[in-house]
């Protein structure tokens, strides 16, 4: 509860937002549901699309741009893709103000559009467009492209990098000559994703496909990462869309295959957003502020020289030189801070509040005795240890760090992961130990809803290799061959 | 003339929209005025971005993200900036589409924002909105924050990268305690943009300042970089401004300075936008095709295989893999092109369109040779070398190509800068020998808009560190101290 933070026990979403605050990650904005993503917040996004990106290509994958703006009537191309965004989208009207000559700014009513354009809430109307005319052969696919952009969607209840208006995310949006390989695409991109939130994010993740109900507006299937935060809720972190045909049938989008016929183009899209920073931080962060997995802490380990006198200082920054030194060649990011203005005691609660990993901290004694002191972040245990081989201790401490911190929320998600078989137990468990429920259900849109309008609980993903067995549907008692996996859900 | 791209001498503007789309760099959206980033051209922007970024961290930038939308009121707070970029921006009115009943996807005019919010052109407003939160003491300066962002300005006349409705940019925002702190950080930044443009870009640059006239709106003085295109027109590769207290005074920015006394914050902006990509198209290409320099080219180096039996290219491929990882590990890169759906002729010409600075072709005899055939894309020679020592070749020759197309820029330059004295003779060389003109001015706007509205020509800088000397005006005759350097513009 220091620095302003409330206990996450007494009020989990305060303590999320207090936090993302106080760690200087975002803040709101004067513009509804939009935020503004404050240096610290940007350069773990900076992280995370770094190593999203290598990914990307690593599979094939390029990057291109597409227009913010969409035509209205591309929207109302595809069907249930107009149905799923057309309530929620920033509308452009005018293209121009002007004075209107007692020194007000007003709308140029002269300058209205003949079509309003919408600001994208994702992209696959003006890239299917796009499309069109590159492809014409199989020879020209597949096309394997990428996108990093802000989009918008017009949400009327928001949170810090959970759900807001205007977000920063990648879309790929691939187009492929058969139901097989885009599939197969759509597999593999999930398969990365799931692979970037656990061996980054330190998040482990359920992958799994979407019932019809919650698939994304004009796939025929959607798969999905689902992480469980520490509240109890799911998260979910990614999804990875098989369009079918939709949108090359919406777009004309045809091609010669092998066998000199034409066809409609088969298509996926998937996308991760700042939404996973959301995740991050609820599913790892503690009272004293963030904990942050290493591998995307923005500063890995900070050192804090403990000096009186400047000569002490000199001392210290001479032998700090050198740790740095190091360090830097090993690929650890390091700060030295040694402002005069701080005390040590304010520097170590801010660098607890913004999770570095591992604190460093030299005093005098210790350059005597040839000894710092090393302090955890996750486990906030410390130890002193000797200056020899401090380095590659450090480089091993932050791999240990890496494996505790997903170790730790992979024991969370197990002990809030629980078969149940009985639909009052399913409510009472909701309330009282919220987490994943797996139960069997009967495979209905309606028994579905009638679960969600209960209790809230929405079917999270059914798992990718799901075992199969008998059971009964927890609210219907019809046969099931398979249980899914039930949460509340951000 | 080859592949659709007419000659540059017959018609430059549209050599250079030919070049654009014949080697896959952008194509026109159907949004009037955007344009799509291509693959190829994007990954010229993605390496311009990785540069950039480095060297904005270098000194001491951290990268944030404010909101794509600004509200109209925050706009009109900075009465120039207004003037400046009211009449041309996208306004966001409506929140929500709606099925009319007949099917049509309509604006909901129950959902119309009590607001009109403006997609931005350039985020001052917003910015200096968000740093009066930022901002108590001098304890807090400086800010050093740069944003790579989208921006929008309702162009009327567009052209693919150089004028474009929509355009990929960063913005640099920074807030100081003082004047002098200010100006130096706006001179700094102009410093990074001239040396980047130099030394990747390959392009010699003016350094100066503007006008009165042709500042920023909103700025107190506007420093910029000035390039020469291959038809003599100028082109401003990149601004940086000092913005005075305006801002700070706008949106009542204040701190307490060491005197603890209070003030207004001091502030610059800068920025360079994906225009740098038709710069670079426009300063160095030729008929057939782009000429990249190494440093920002996609693809360094590409080898084609030219056989006819598959034992041949299994031969040829393991040279290959061998050159390609000596290459690799010098930080080159480099494509193997072994399609068998295209000749080896039919290649080339696509790598010359392409602007791949160094072609490698290699052949049995080639390869009974111990030889390879390299092609270099801007003198257009070929020599046939040994295969040993060949990667160190090519390190060396990528150098001297990046060396030698900035020189021709440069030597271009220097034959199209001339000193005028004379208006007739001015007048004359801007249609004949159109490039740089040198000429003194009398130093008023009046004068500056006569020159314009009877040539075209702008001053496009005033030189820093400019030649002290007595003269007259070209068009008053008055006297004048400095001669400046006028040019007809992109």
């Amino acid at each position: 509860m220091s620095k302003g933070v409330i206990s996450k026990d007494e009020d989990y979403s305060q303590w999320y937002n207090d936090l993302v605050i106080k760690a200087d990650m975002a803040e709101y904005s004067p513009v509804r549901g939009c935020m503004i993503i404050k240096p610290y917040g940007y350069s773990i996004w900076e992280k995370m699309q770094s190593v999203l990106d290598k990914m990307f290509k690593d599979t094939g994958h390029s990057n291109a741009y597409f227009p913010l703006l969409i035509p209205k009537s591309f929207f109302s191309k595809e069907a249930s893709h107009v149905e799923g965004f057309a309530k929620e989208c920033a509308v452009v009207t005018h293209y121009r103000l002007k004075n209107d000559g007692s020194g007000n700014i007003v709308v140029d009513e002269e300058a209205k559009l003949e079509e309003e354009l919408i600001i994208r809430p994702t992209s696959e109307t003006i890239i299917w467009n796009t499309y069109r005319g590159w492809i014409q052969s199989y020879r020209d696919l597949p096309i394997l492209v990428n996108q990093w952009a802000n989009v918008m969607r017009w949400e009327m209840r928001t949170r810090l990098f959970l759900r807001t208006s205007e977000f920063l995310w990648q879309e790929g949006h691939t187009a492929h000559a058969t139901a097989e390989e885009a599939v197969a695409e759509t597999e593999q991109m999930l398969e990365v994703y799931a692979d970037f939130v656990e061996n980054f994010l330190a998040l482990p993740v359920v992958r799994g496909r979407k019932t019809p109900n919650e698939r994304f507006a004009g796939a025929l299937d959607t798969y999905c990462i689902e992480a469980l935060m520490q509240d109890g809720k799911a998260l979910q972190a990614g999804t990875s869309h098989f369009l079918g045909q939709n949108f090359a049938k919406a777009f004309d989008v045809k091609f010669t295959n092998k066998e000199n016929k034409l066809d409609y183009v088969w298509a996926t899209s998937w996308g991760v957003s700042t939404r996973l920073i959301g995740a991050l931080i609820m599913a790892h962060s503690d009272d004293a502020g963030l904990v942050l997995p290493p591998k995307l802490a923005p500063i890995q380990v900070v050192v804090v020289p403990i000096y009186k006198h400047d000569e002490e200082l000199e001392n210290i920054t001479t032998y700090v030189n050198s740790l740095r030194k190091e360090l830097i060649a090993t690929g650890i990011s390091v700060k030295f801070d040694n402002r005069d203005t701080h005390r040590p005691g304010a520097k170590f609660a801010e660098y607890e509040l913004k999770g570095v990993p591992l604190r460093v901290a030299i005093g005098s004694r210790d350059m005597q005795n040839g000894t710092v002191e090393l302090a955890r972040r996750d486990t906030k245990t410390k130890e002193t240890v000797n200056q020899e081989g401090l380095a590659a201790r450090i480089e091993a401490l932050l791999e240990e760090i890496q494996t505790n911190i997903y170790q730790k929320a992979a024991n969370f998600r197990t002990e809030n992961t629980t078969e149940v078989n009985d639909y009052e137990e399913f409510k009472r468990l909701l309330d009282e130990k919220p987490g994943f429920l797996s139960a069997h259900w009967d495979g209905t849109a309606e028994t579905e809803q009638r679960i969600k309008d209960e209790t809230k609980a929405t079917i999270r993903c059914i798992p990718l290799n799901n075992k199969q067995e008998e059971g009964k549907c927890i609210l219907t008692g019809k046969p099931s061959t398979q249980r899914v996996l039930f949460a509340r859900a951000y």
